[in-house]
């Protein structure tokens, strides 16, 4: 297993300095874990970012959608618009799979309840969804209630990235795609804050393929690299965005409009079949069961959000590539084919080799 | 079974004429059916509108969705927003069992395209719900395939309104709610159009029931009638609304967005727990299959919009009215108590009686 | 001059309570002034709403804007729909008007915060407008800078309603239209909040006047009144909201969404031509100046928002009908003809008398 | 005066090809016309986007506006989401200006309309801007019905680009910004389209200039080159997307959504003070005014839409980076201080020259 992460090759995105494990995680008490089914006919799964510890339904946290494109079919959008509150964690699986496993989300959340003495009769599961169909064999819809139990149980702060979980089956920008992650800190008033990111990457032609604004993709074609599996930017690209910076519902939603400038700056032009959601949450201001008729919450000053936005487009670009870089070569049986995507690490040599001699000037880019 | 509708009573709503059925299936090719689950626990069920006949995934419809409320779990908008097209049937149901739902009609769709040797490797089944938990135990999330299956091939023109389907949990302002519809026509160039409602009706206090401007929910009071279930304005109202108007995407959507004037006028203010979702199409447009890179369409006149906005008003009112009176007493039990519902035709005789004697100065209503 | 109000003809909107004026100044803090242009050839003017003391483009406003149906020229929603913020007063004109109001209004702000040794590049003014061109000239723009200073300076907690200011050349329903207002009051935990509303009043055919649910407008029309000047729905409806609640901007959004109902309840489908625009804004919640980087600020609990739902809604209702009992006949020359619109204050004995002997049976409404 | 624009320095931006004169006029139809203020004080204008020929009010065409960051003062655009049309020209200004521009608009279309017998009582100008403040006394607000008349009168298809016009006062990315424009063809059955872009540039900091992903502005810091004039990124960015395509108002939006790309990679994160707002038309499906109640259009296929999406990420970013190179060297004086801004032109050989010998893997970028 290959988790050898972007800066690990010596590269950084951008000017600000990530938390700890540079992922998603170093926003304090948030998690992530993996279901992964892997066999002959399937490669997909389930990822689980679980936002706080606690029970989310009794005390909800402040939450965010942004759909980029909606050619996609992410459950739960519509109550995170109206109320701007997560009572779920956010799972991401595979296209067909998702209304099992919102379900299943409802189901745990459900019996969570009844087992705390708290009636729940109504709960909006929030689920996104990227279209594995290439390496799996997607009709059959194989998840349910037992992998998002297995994917809850490994959630952890030091979670794995690449091809696991629901980045099992996907493919990005030619190369296997996958679950990646990375953060940013800034410090207000002495206060350290984080804003992390978690991808599920399955998008893009291997023509657009942007390393720190390195033509990538057009050297490999310039060098006749193998024909990679999608010609068309397919596929679509789910974003978790968590933070503990004291954001209302409007200001966490303008974080979440930032994501799309990693995206376009790893090679994404937003294709129409690329159904790209961004999702988020803050830790700061939950919901308490108990709190009375006022509640008090606090706000960024609008002056101070450009650092918070800066964040959340460097922990995107970096959050792709670093799912990227992870995912390993894959082979799987979509009940029709059978289709062998690569690694990037397998060509990211010869790209960091040209990276260094430059030559962009001829045409722009190679 | 009471089926006597809003109009059997001697009572109209607004000026323009509906169609023959004066239901959505005035619309052509429209149909609807209903699966009840009516056993010791559950009082649910599933309502599908069948939009047109043939393969949907394969011949689109244009599509619009309209969220007045989004406290709901409606599945499947942001790609409605997005590409403006609907490619399953709409289903109703009650809210626990939506995904499951949504996962039949997925699953429904890929199997029919198999078999019509079409490659589905992606859908965008859309299902609306609103919550019956006062009359049922839904937390056991009874239905799936086999309910969907069979309200699709109960699927007619002449389809039944009331406590059936979706409807059979359903309560609404005060009384039981349920399956209701209604239609208008209009003519332009002498070509004959209609607009069609149907509504899964689930919201309001009794106090608040106005019938053509007649306030009954306070007259009820006022005669110290038996309390009802709610207190307060819960559950929510699904809304459907069809026509064979040539209209565009955009044109769509603001006639969708006429259809809260119905609901304002029967008695809702849109309560916080009202999660009023409003899904439409046009039969006229229909983008097909083998349609090439440019497809003609048609589009109304702007000067034109206006009677498609107020056929839409009036039929959800009446649509609204129709599902009132359709609906019979129901006695449920939801795990925690049994709880009886009232039909609004039990007392519909003596709100009658207090509209023909009129009395409305004194103090604005009763 | 009539000043009679709804009220004072014996009659209610709803159940909550008003504020003592009655009127969105019953709201602490919010004044309204109007400057009136009433000349052979104009019948037109400006009304501008205060919402509090002091510099608001220093110390921002929570606010929010609602379009009901867009076919409007309101000036400014963008930035508020962005930031959720107010900075300048709200002013109302006529349509043909708004471009020169805002440039007045921008030019009123930059040069208060240069008096004020404040540096103001960039100024949001925000304004909205309905079309006022049957009784007025409107070709002619004939406001600017004077009249909105002469309606600040009048501005006052216990301000005209009716045929003044904005609402000089409006048509509601076939009468004269113009600005109606009123209030609700709810209480929380002991403390007393209010919510009041504002309208500018030029939508509606009078064949849809409808008075606590009585279809007055369909009385007159069986008594072969005089024919109304407009046929169709045309013109528009402004509506603002104050409140001291402590609401979020989505909680503010929220309560605006419910403005619809109000107008729905007098007859109001929403027309094509009917550019229905909500702006709003709570004195809580304010965002002062000198803030760090984090500033604490109140949410009203979810739970609690059905009161100010239905106060929103109760409000909208009673000010369209304060501004169409308020408003007198006027007669003028939009240079194309001489046009003379009467007062509902004419009518309203004989709609009185018909609403107390009742016979809404036959055929639903008269 | 500099012209050269930016493949005239070798470089190009991504694969597809543009019209013959790379800009938006290479749409037919399509001209754009600039008025200059340039005095002592006074560093600002106006550019007029002239979609076609004829009268835009009696005959309207499809049109679309999308707000990446609403903290900007775009005048017009709740209007165009609801009917999706437009009727004047667009302007672009300096903010301040905004609303008098947008009146001098509205008075070109009354009297046009008046001179042709038209009535014309209500219009919605569209006026896009930025903040010109830093080179320009902007508070003067100095511009006119006679600035729109000259900048009308001087529309052409070959129109300069730089520091003129609109673009006059403008910084983008520590250099002077200024208009852009660039266009890309594409062919569906072999008809040829176009997709052209307009960019009105004042967003950004120096150390996120990127050229086709070279990362100069930190190449530039490295090389303690003076420090530019705006440290954060304040201003904003217009762009206007025009097209022959036959698209849907739907389906111009989403090509719309795909600006942010460009922007994004030449250096924008979307900054909290970057109000950017894309605005846009296809000259296809134009609503002549004696079209009847139902209305032939053509759409074109889902399938197709790729091409122009890409066509609007690359004509974005070949515009903003024609307004740099186009753009000279501007003195200006707000009224507090005297302030310069270069031209890229200036360093751009040293950025080439750095280009050409690579290195970007140390640290990712330089």
């Amino acid at each position: 297993m290959n988790r050898k992460r972007f800066r690990d090759w010596g590269l950084t995105v951008g000017e600000m300095v990530p938390g700890p494990l540079n992922k998603i995680s170093d926003v304090p008490g948030v998690t992530v874990g993996h279901a992964t089914l892997d066999d002959t006919y399937h490669k997909t799964g389930v990822t689980v970012i679980i936002p706080a510890p606690g029970n989310l339904f009794a005390d909800k946290l402040t939450a965010a959608a942004h759909v980029i494109n909606g050619f996609g079919k992410t459950v739960g959008t519509i109550q995170l618009d109206e109320l701007g509150t997560l009572e779920t964690p956010i799972a991401l699986t595979g296209t067909l799979n998702v209304w099992r496993i919102a379900d299943a989300l409802a189901g745990y959340t459900v019996d969570r309840c009844r087992a705390e003495g708290l009636d729940c009769r109504s709960v909006n599961p929030v689920v996104g969804e990227t279209n594995d169909s290439d390496l799996n064999r997607a009709a059959d819809r194989p998840l349910g209630a037992a992998h998002l139990a297995e994917a809850m149980a490994n959630a952890c702060a030091d979670f794995d990235e690449g091809d696991v979980g629901a980045g099992k089956g996907t493919v990005c920008l030619g190369f296997k795609g996958g679950i990646g992650s990375a953060s940013r800190t800034l410090t207000l008033e002495g206060q350290v804050y984080t804003v992390g990111a978690l991808v599920q990457s399955n998008f893009g032609c291997r023509d657009d393929l942007t390393i720190t604004g390195f033509p990538a993709g057009r050297m490999l074609r310039a060098q006749e690299a193998e024909a990679p599996l999608r010609e068309s930017d397919q596929g679509s690209c789910m974003v978790v965005i968590a933070t503990d910076l004291p954001l209302t519902h409007l200001q966490l939603t303008r974080v979440l409009h930032r994501a799309v400038v990693g995206l376009a700056r790893v090679g994404s032009f937003i294709g129409h079949g690329s159904g790209d959601v961004v999702l988020g949450f803050t830790t700061a201001n939950r919901c308490m069961r108990d709190a009375g008729s006022v509640r008090p919450m606090l706000a960024l000053s609008d002056g101070c959000m450009d650092a918070a936005f800066r964040a959340a487009a460097e922990s995107v670009e970096e959050a792709l590539l670093n799912a990227l870089c992870t995912a390993d070569r894959v082979t799987g049986n979509n009940g029709r084919d059978t289709v062998t995507v690569p690694g990037l690490s397998e060509v990211l040599p010869a790209i960091l080799e040209a990276m260094s001699v430059g030559g962009q000037t001829e045409g722009g880019r190679p």
